[in-house]
């Protein structure tokens, strides 16, 4: 049954397995104490940072281990923002950064800091020149992903940092995705990551703070983990992380090329077998396991629903899995289509006879979603008489419809005519002009509706 | 080997154990996702969070898993105090609370929010009229330990939280040494523990807050947990935690009962077997697993260390052994001696046999302390010409080394003369007093001295 889901959570490595269960009856005492519990809990910590801190390319005395990824990216982000308060409150993020960084932004503004998003191409990456230009005097913090978690894009972290070092400007990289492949390039400040996506147990995060770089942490004293991490070190599973580290990093190269090719043939596979799907991220600068496309005319949910049926877990970021239902802010950063949207990230191991599993099983489930849900045929019928403009009323419908009514009655307007599409659907916003673009058809703009929004589109073939 | 250092961290239980192994299987994927690897930890972790709020005494939907007790306190208290801004920013704590909650105190007095210390008695209570006197109208929040982690003195949690209620103030508790024993009883609105404490693993604490107590979680956004702990959830440890929760709990009991026979062994037997001996904390209303003692005349590292080159392991609450060298919060809110304190806390399952080897071993290794620290005999010889007063410069040494010179010299003067320790170390602000009611002679002051302080005792027999 393969698990395609591994940009969320990988499973548990095996090295990892067996770190765990050997420090379970070694590493439970109070590493704070002087009896030999306490040393050998100390010891067993004390290890397991050199060996994180050798992979992470920083000296052991910068690096702490924090309760979770999330932990390290809210205490990283607080603690710089505040070392650096005199010199400003002004923070910037990249549009397309985990929740994590963008909740720790939010949390920034309503204690009366400012932010500056990023904007990314289509391809999901910032340019160095737009980042660059958004650093000012009173920046006090930049963040940026090594690799997006969603599409698999890879940021140009040496340059930005290059550019960040210029403006004296720290620069936090959020590297949960890319760590457990290979450390990160480049002069960043800070660095956080999150062992159970390398594989390692839930329950770890790694915050690294080079010295020199000026940092406060926040909330109440702590004396764990130089008062970087509070609460009592979780030491069997900081061991865990850092053994399953370790050993995928020793086969990263190899796995790596190897995930690589699966993707790639995902890659161009899909739109072969499936008819409208848009394979979005940058197709070479990229994670080597991950891969993000999105099918017209068919709601995630049921695609999950379906391919879980099948035996494939893969996670989605359309609106209708999101309990905001709203698409995800990757996706919309992007400008892609959100609809009918499938990340597929492979766990280590993942061998080529499920990924042409997938494949086969992936055109009947997405054909199925679509008939269920009445999509056009890829030609719709032109009805008798066309009239000069339409309006389809899809106030009310959750994507995918309000795109398929768009679809479904283009053709009843002649060349030149336009359809308007009233949707009260956050997905529709994204969705109707990523439509267009894939249908080459002309997206005329957004107007103010009684209730939602009109979507204006001119037909064009 | 003994471990006598429970309160600190107990060792994994072998429930604990075996849950976590199955969980680690089981629970390693996302909850939040709608797979069959997600559905499969969702299970795992509802279950986990009804076993778990059916011990502290909750509905499920008021539980809440965190990555520590810490954490749990961390979050409980400012999420409360968040809650009632309107009401005023006053929080009332005891004196004698863990570490976490005099934090986050010193946090929120940082912040611009005042605090009230309930002081404690000498056995390390507070009493229900000081606390309910220190409950204002702007009071937002009180905490208040179900029994204290270093001298196992129960609180009156029932009647704080009847006066809490007529109040109208939340009340918050503190269960980490006391929620594997049993529920906490009367009426709390939030409670606070850590699963390493009853046998569980690390990283989880548990955090609950009653439905209608007003809460507001700080810090970045975050949807796990009902956004009351941030980061992925760690299923296999919360299962684990759980699990040992449950098997804990049935054992409790006959557990509690024996090992409260054993504690009251060594209350007992210490004074007996060691000259000059205070024990401390509550004799009878008292965590079962928990004893104090102070031992005059001796420093607490060596007293350790030659605890553990014995084979001992236990903790102290003696300036020698703090990072910041100043004697525990907790005996100086009681006023008792901290120089040569030892607190034994036994895990479940310790032997008789243990406690006589303990009882054994200690009066040879609090002798030869003494002896190599040229500590007093029992009765120090008056010298021929006694002076009316003296005075002992003892600044720059440290504890015990003031009392020692005090003890010595103390026979120099006649009955009504006085003795005068300039004393640089905080353990003697304590400690002297302590030895001159251990002694029977009369502590007359402190006095400011150009450097520390002038100690003032005077002979009265």
């Amino acid at each position: 049954m393969p698990y395609f889901d591994a940009a969320s959570a990988a499973p548990l490595h095996p090295v990892a397995r067996q770190a765990l269960l050997a420090a379970l009856d070694e590493g439970w005492a109070d590493p704070a104490r002087l009896y030999r519990e306490g040393r050998r809990a100390r010891l067993l910590l004390d290890a397991a940072r050199e060996a994180a801190a050798q992979a992470v390319g920083c000296r052991p005395d910068e690096l702490t281990f924090t309760s979770s990824g999330t932990r390290a990216v809210h205490s990283g982000i607080s603690g710089a923002l505040a070392g650096r308060r005199r010199v400003g409150r002004h923070l910037v993020v990249s549009a397309v950064e985990h929740s994590s960084v963008l909740h720790s932004a939010t949390d920034h503004e309503s204690r009366g800091g400012s932010v500056a998003e990023v904007p990314v191409d289509r391809s999901g990456a910032v340019s160095p020149a737009a980042y660059g230009a958004a650093l000012r005097e009173d920046t006090a913090l930049a963040c940026l992903q090594s690799a997006n978690h969603e599409v698999g894009t890879e940021q140009p972290v040496a340059e930005v940092a290059g550019l960040c070092r210029d403006a004296g400007v720290p620069l936090l990289v959020d590297a949960a995705q890319s760590l457990g492949q290979g450390p990160v390039p480049g002069g960043w400040s800070l660095l956080a990551a999150s062992a159970h996506k390398w594989g390692g147990p839930a329950g770890v995060g790694l915050l690294a703070v080079r010295k020199g770089v000026r940092f406060a942490a926040q909330g109440p004293a702590d004396e764990r983990e130089s008062g970087r991490a509070a609460g009592f070190e979780n030491i069997p599973a900081i061991v865990a992380a850092a053994a399953s580290l370790r050993a995928v990093r020793a086969e990263a190269a190899a796995e790596s090329e190897r995930l690589r090719a699966l993707v790639d043939r995902i890659r161009s596979r899909v739109p072969a077998l499936v008819p409208d799907v848009e394979v979005v991220g940058d197709p070479v600068r990229r994670l080597p396991h991950v891969v993000t496309f999105s099918c017209l005319y068919v709601d995630g949910e049921s695609l999950l629903h379906e391919l879980d049926r099948a035996g494939f877990s893969v996670s989605s970021g359309s609106s209708c899995t999101s309990s905001t239902l709203t698409p995800s802010h990757v996706l919309r950063a992007m400008g892609v289509l959100s609809e009918g949207n499938v990340r597929v990230s492979l766990p280590t191991g993942t061998t080529a006879q499920d990924v042409d599993r997938f494949l086969d099983v992936l055109p009947g489930v997405v054909a199925g979603v679509r008939e269920k849900l009445g999509a056009p045929a890829a030609a719709a019928p032109s009805p008798a008489a066309p009239a000069a403009s339409l309006v389809v009323d899809a106030l009310g419908r959750r994507c995918p419809i309000p795109v398929i009514e768009l679809a479904k009655v283009i053709g009843g307007v002649p060349v030149g005519g336009t359809v308007t599409v009233l949707s009260d659907d956050e997905a529709a916003r994204l969705d109707i002009p990523a439509w267009c673009a894939m249908r080459e058809q002309e997206y005329v703009g957004e107007e103010p509706a009684d209730r939602g929004s009109a979507y204006v589109v001119r037909r064009l073939s």
